[in-house]
């Protein structure tokens, strides 16, 4: 195990942090950064090294993983003055795992290979509890005949990593799971709602969608109706999981990516519109399965 | 086997035939009746006793199904001029096996309370393919003490019967179950669609979203892109299955309900128009996976 | 004056109110009758004569104005058990202005000439405000040889009293007319609100669109932004006007009315779901235009 | 009028070529350039000066104005390899009036700025019809001591020229107008189509809205049902006016800059799908007016 090479991390947040440690626990050394000083203490702790910028984890590790907010901060840890190019190594493998829009991966990608490197995008599927449990499913776009080397590191973080073709792709399969996962969410708490208010209960009406063509993910394992399940958001009064802000991001990415490719997504955007009037009435930070709760007509009137 | 009484079925069309040819099979003598003779000479074929009316039906069987394409016609049969509650016996087990308005159910039920008899609604999830297979899901509505003898019968039809609540339940739950249907295979094709214009090849994608949380069983049961999977209609040019008008009209129980209950439905009327669109664009005869051919935008422009 | 003889009103709530006045500013004897007995009293000091039953209205007068909240209540009004039908004389014209289902007004219709009577919807647009300075417009179906007497005292209350056609027109066009409202509306509200973000000051951005092709009532006359305009709803904290809930309802009726005719209504069935779900978020009461204060996303987040 | 200095124009299409015209006929001498040679030969003719590039027009003008129909375009003719900025004169005034995303106006604005010189978005509502009366209406973005100088020049081709505030804000004007516009019309046509399945004349129906409050400028000048009204697409064949694609263009605009800005445009987003489901089904050059057609049923089924 000492013998491994280390491994750079930037981006501690709710996701990079978990992930981050179990590559530590697979025995990688982590040499790591995070905006936010405070984010890379723990780090500290367990025996990673920690340092000031982008560039300096670059200098240290030739293969680095980014783990980032959005696409404008993708941008600056890549290619910003203290970014990761300013010092990246010939032959050094990046993998971002952030989701942003295929678009700027590409971009991205681009700017690494000028510099001699390789770029692959791997966003993730699955929420902080699947970071944790290292069972996260990553997709992954990039060079086929350097997916394996990029899988040695993605299979200490998740239990499924998916080639996906070449760059972007791993966005595009996110966003597109995404965004069906969105509506399907939606129309789960329709479904459910409308039954409930027809004289349904609502642990049978799942039992029932979950036997028939109504099936999904939303349904039979993230249902959103308090009560149905237990362990979910949805009983634990939409706290936890995946935040609708962060659905609304996701959804604006496929958006911009379907108006781009003049592709009709009728559902997907109504359902971007849904999460957006969401955060617009304070679910912002809720479970994204808290629709059902928005969707719910008020006794009071 | 010739011991078992005769039972009724009222209305042979494309799923009323399979079903009453599996209670043939399961050694029940059936008097038939459909309004086109032609779809009764089968049936003389096969043994059953063939009648004029359903009224007709009623004086010789104690136990009816009914299988009828609108709420107006099953009006019609129970309470028109020759229909069921004409010649119906007291104690008599009427089980209604169409997708109708679930308050139309309600109303039926009463009509038929009056005479003595017992009303159960059981509309059915699955196509011709599960009709003939005898593998249909029951969705049933009615007094409780009544199931079993009603499952008696329809588990000669489908291989799941599952007891609701009161009368209007079982179509509640077929239309929740068809409403979250259209809105994930609406959802599945808007996906599938973008992530083939983003460089995915469908397949791959198709895999990623079936063990990520876009899962639903128009992904990875009945997934609506050509080529994709094997024996759907989407790879037999969408032919066969079920219709896009079915659906349509399905979507329109759903809005009535919805409008009626003051239930929000965003997703659900979307995908109700979509339908209707494509019922006014030549789609209306197609399977209602066609919606992926629909949103697809065409080559020639 | 004196000799005008006397006109039944059964309905005096936030329209009929204003509307029963100006009948009797017309010098118009007026019969009252309301479920509420204190909605009548009112009425009384203003010399009117109260009954106990639209029965009793119809013994006491052959031309009959009602307003009603909903379809249930006009059936109850017309053939309920003390309804206008029990006593209503041959040859009476009964006029209701109530907004319903166009299906119900035919039925009504079909009632009330069983008795030798003449049924006419005239359902009206235009708010309390204009109920009150009696330029409301009603929109009557009916037998076109009776419009005539209809229009007599419609015009007392209102300034445009358009022929619409045979007996359930004047509701189709009510619908039409408010489910296209509505859709302006939203689209106001959206259009106001992007532009706002994108740096416009709203009462430009409002003067461009008013006078280009984006110009509609609701950005002409009722303006849906604080401080755009003045004497109108959105300048009053959305108190007045046009409830939401009752958008919600005229949006019911669309709904149901086009998935009887198989009309696909895209936009008109987003609008009923965004107004559904306006009302489950504390809107119900607020003047419709305040969907821009829903779409606005809040400062705090 | 024979001492007016020279104005550039570039981008002699469907719009450009009367917009030039009018120039012409207010005195100008035209300075012409478009990518299309056979586009300049009728200005020849009319004696303009004709150029080979964006770069020669501002070697000869120190007044441009641009009319180009996307923001790839637009880039290229100003910032390209023979770009307006490669020759441009310190202090020009450059007038874009193409309709493109707002934030790529701020971009081409501070390279303009960077070289001395002037930019100004300006891009304009009405058709090609307004192009040739030289009523378009211009909405202006920039700097507000400019404006004056910009409008001498606008107000020969159109008759409204509004200041709309700094650079983005002309595009934002058209962007918000165009989204509204697009509600309304598929209101409009939704509102037709349901009345006239309800038994209504389309020409009183048109009547009705338009002196009520579903009035707009869809319904009162434009109106999409065919009949309705004379010298409108809808009265022939829905050829001419503004075309299908260019209308989805312009709601995708709307919708990445509502994406980017948060801002919920439930609305909006459905029109936007709409207009690009009609681009996939055959009406991409028809004029956005047939969306009628486009949502009525087809008898044959």
């Amino acid at each position: 195990m000492a013998s491994k090479t280390p491994v750079g991390f930037i981006g501690l947040g709710n996701m990079g942090n978990p992930m981050a440690k179990n590559l530590i626990k697979h025995g990688y050394p982590v040499i790591a950064y995070d905006v936010f000083p405070e984010a890379c203490k723990e780090f500290q702790d367990l025996g990673a090294q920690v340092t000031e910028s982008p560039a300096d984890v670059a200098e240290r590790a030739d293969r680095i993983i980014t783990m980032l907010p959005s696409s404008p901060n993708a941008k600056e840890v890549y290619t910003g003055a203290n970014g990761i190019l300013k010092k990246v190594k010939k032959g050094s493998l990046l993998i971002d795992s952030s989701t942003i829009d295929p678009a700027v991966s590409k971009e991205l990608a681009k700017a690494v290979e000028k510099m001699g490197a390789v770029f692959m995008d791997a966003p993730v599927s699955g929420g902080v509890g699947a970071a944790r449990a290292g069972n996260l499913t990553f997709m992954v776009g990039g060079v086929e005949q350097e997916f394996n080397a990029a899988k040695e590191l993605l299979t200490c973080m998740g239990s499924n990593v998916v080639y996906c073709g070449e760059v972007g792709t791993g966005q595009a399969a996110k966003i597109c799971n995404n965004m069906l996962l969105a509506i399907s969410m939606i129309g789960t708490a329709e479904a459910m709602n409308l039954g409930i208010r027809l004289g349904l209960d609502p642990k049978l009406l799942a039992k029932i969608l979950n036997m028939s063509s109504g099936r999904c993910w939303s349904s039979d394992t993230y249902n959103p109706v308090p009560g149905v399940m237990e362990g979910v958001p949805s009983s634990n009064n939409y706290q936890g999981g995946f935040g609708t802000t962060l659905m609304a991001k996701d959804l604006g990415l496929a958006q911009i990516s379907a108006t781009n490719t003049k592709t009709p997504v009728p559902l997907g955007s109504q359902a971007h519109q849904i999460y957006r009037m969401m955060c617009a009435k304070g679910y912002a930070l809720k479970d994204f399965s808290a629709v059902f709760q928005f969707l719910r007509e008020e006794e009071s009137l």
